[in-house]
């Protein structure tokens, strides 16, 4: 019977790659295979390279992919992120016949390390509000989230094994969460944005989407030329962490508090430390100021689209938002985030603690009827420019739900590093999609 | 006599077209004109619009034109910022054939208050030190500065009255001083950088060129989407501000010294008050940080370009200096750059001050033979995202000199004020080029 190499997450195929148990064509044939049955229900494809033509890619290079650290293994990338000669739509009409002339840096950066470029996923239009096409993989009834929507989906699936995201207030972590992947957002600056469709420059960040955080971690080596040495099997024990529920910002479901409790509870039995996290009402301010600077910012960077009447109705009334919003609240908005941030810096000195451990979304992704579901659960982080890793630690309604590791600014290694141990302690009992 | 229109700023222009004493086509035939009769020797220009195309785009929209806030006139972009079907090269063989799908949303914004682009200006090779064709208007055989190399020398030669540079350490500030420009650099994040090609993510700015503050803060309203009522006459006075004189960071020449302590001198008859400014070694480690994040940046930017042979040595030093520079180093920098922005903001806080007066360059404009100069000048306030405004306030060696005003972090509308009051004091009495 032929082996089902879809499943594998991205370092398990390279094992079997060096091992000889599998060849290149085979692994790749499998995730087309797995695309051709599954990718009519779900949609997660933007535009897809043909199969042909990426094997022959594998073929006119095979001793330099043979040698690479990504052995020509597929990726994915985000319908906003430039791939040359490749259409690149933003999910919009408007740029529905775009064509770049220049893969994006990460993208560049993929394919100097042996990565295959599989496809490009579906986005919703600018990585805002309008949905795509896809569908959750767990159930075509339910979004699965925005705006890395395909990306997720992909990766849920097992139609690619990684696959690149964008994040403005939670386009990563909250489609990770509804489609049980993990999602890995970069501290601010963290990664080049270069030949990235912007958004908003004080938000805008590069995120990666995977089955399991040692991927991640191999593919954010790759970006940042890092060493590509295994990952440290364990970190210094115990780590400390504080808990925010979600519920100062709005409705969370009562299965999500249960899997928060539940996590905080087999933490504590292992013995590492809670503190308490008292800064309600900072994060809330926050995530009240991320909104109104993401409104400014987005009506100046989508100086192109404002005069397209074909642009959606949600980025519409975004946009005039943004232009109605004077620039002196604009700055007072900045300067108190600012001073927010390192309210938080001075709570994590302080307490000692290594991360905040909250709801990665207020619960299971809802039904399509009702959007993409809400973003509060990281428009804070996100506008504090801290790192967020993502686990689907939980299950309701036959839906996954993910909890979020929000570490210190630029502390990502420590942060991917424990994790990687949370994955550990629940020893993916609750993976991804039933294949 | 035909009246020179080129020598006039931009608002005086638009007062002009208000009034009825000039008409459109006169004044952009004026720029043309002084364009083919000076750039043969400055070389400020890598692409030129066609002067029957210009007028034909105003003819045949004229309507609008005469409408809008810019009335046609015209505006320069340095060949980092992409412009639709106009190649953009960033100065490099490598991207040559270039030709952008998309505006960058600065030049959308121009287009939409009724500018006209002239054309793109030179730049160094991917906006480092490889200098490309440019002398400086004052004396052909020194450098106009990089590296906004052709925006600084056209601006200064009248052969635009505005113009865009990007500045990711003295890109902007350093040619502004060489030339005897006006230059700006907004707080980091100010403005969309949509579709401008980047360096390094943490230190990137965009920046206008102009021969008058007012010209300056009319771009910045109509990019930020502000009122684009007249700026007020008056700010509140006395102002306060501190002096640094650059020598801990390398040899600063006599004359520069003489004009800081000239303009110090009367600024205190004026009445303001100077304050001590002690955080020398601050911003000297600042200066080393700047360049350890610049490195490890580009490296991680240009992925595509360092695959190419045909990048200038300039680059590849730097590349291979990022490269080789490890993570953990860099986010040591980071962080010990963020302290250092705090301890800054301190001073600013405790002090009182508005701005610090600074050179703007080490001295006047060095000779070709020698490279385009050297950055150490702006490389800590860039690094901590402060807003710039550099004023041509010397002249040595039939040289202009300029000095800066360098201003709290989103500070930018006051510390403009100011720049605008300090022109005014010295009353324009070291103009630009004699033409």
């Amino acid at each position: 019977m032929k082996r089902q190499w879809f499943k594998l997450p991205l370092h398990q195929l390279l094992q079997a790659l060096n091992a000889g148990e599998a060849n290149l064509p085979e692994v790749v044939t499998s995730f087309y295979e797995r695309t051709a049955k599954r990718d009519g229900q779900i949609g997660a494809w933007q535009y897809l390279i043909d199969q042909e033509d990426y094997l022959a890619e594998y073929e006119s290079r095979r001793e330099f992919y043979d040698a690479s650290p990504l052995k020509g293994l597929p990726f994915a990338v985000k319908d906003v992120i430039d791939t040359a000669d490749i259409p690149t739509t933003m999910g919009s009409v408007i740029h529905q016949d775009r064509i770049p002339d220049m893969d994006a840096s990460c993208v560049t950066a993929m394919k100097a390390a042996g990565g295959i470029l599989m496809g490009k996923t579906v986005t919703t239009e600018f990585a805002y509000f309008q949905a795509g096409k896809t569908n959750n993989p767990h159930d075509p009834e339910r979004t699965p989230g925005g705006s890395s929507s395909g990306s997720a989906a992909a990766v849920a699936d097992y139609m690619v094994p990684i696959a690149f995201g964008t994040q403005t207030a939670a386009s990563v972590i909250r489609p990770a969460s509804y489609c049980g992947c993990v999602g890995y957002v970069g501290s601010k600056n963290e990664f080049s944005l270069r030949n990235i469709q912007p958004l908003a420059q004080s938000l805008d960040s590069l995120g990666i989407i995977s089955n399991d955080v040692l991927d991640t971690v191999l593919v954010r080596n790759i970006l940042l030329h890092k060493s590509l040495e295994p990952m440290p099997q364990a970190s210094p024990l115990p780590y400390t962490f504080g808990v925010f529920t979600g519920e100062v910002l709005g409705p969370v479901q009562d299965k999500m508090l249960e899997t928060l409790a539940g996590c905080q509870q087999e933490l504590a039995e292992k013995g590492h430390r809670q503190v308490d996290f008292p800064l309600q009402e900072t994060i809330a301010e926050l995530t009240t100021l991320h909104g109104q600077v993401m409104a400014f910012e987005v009506a100046r960077n989508l100086e192109y689209e404002q005069q397209h009447e074909t642009l959606g109705s949600h980025m519409q009334a975004l946009i005039g938002t943004g232009l109605a919003f004077p620039y002196s609240d604009y700055i007072a908005a900045l300067q108190k985030a600012d001073a927010m941030k390192q309210t938080l810096l001075q709570w994590f000195d302080k307490s000692g603690a290594d991360f905040i451990l909250a709801p990665a979304a207020p619960g299971v992704a809802p039904y399509k009827t009702e959007g993409t579901g809400t973003p509060f659960m990281s428009r804070a982080w996100q506008l504090a420019g801290l790192p967020v890793v993502s686990l689907p630690l939980g299950y309701y309604q036959k839906m996954p739900m993910g909890l979020q590791l929000i570490g210190k600014p630029h502390q990502d290694d420590l942060l991917l590093l424990q994790a990687r141990q949370l994955q550990q302690l629940f020893l993916n009992e609750h993976a991804a999609v039933a294949v």
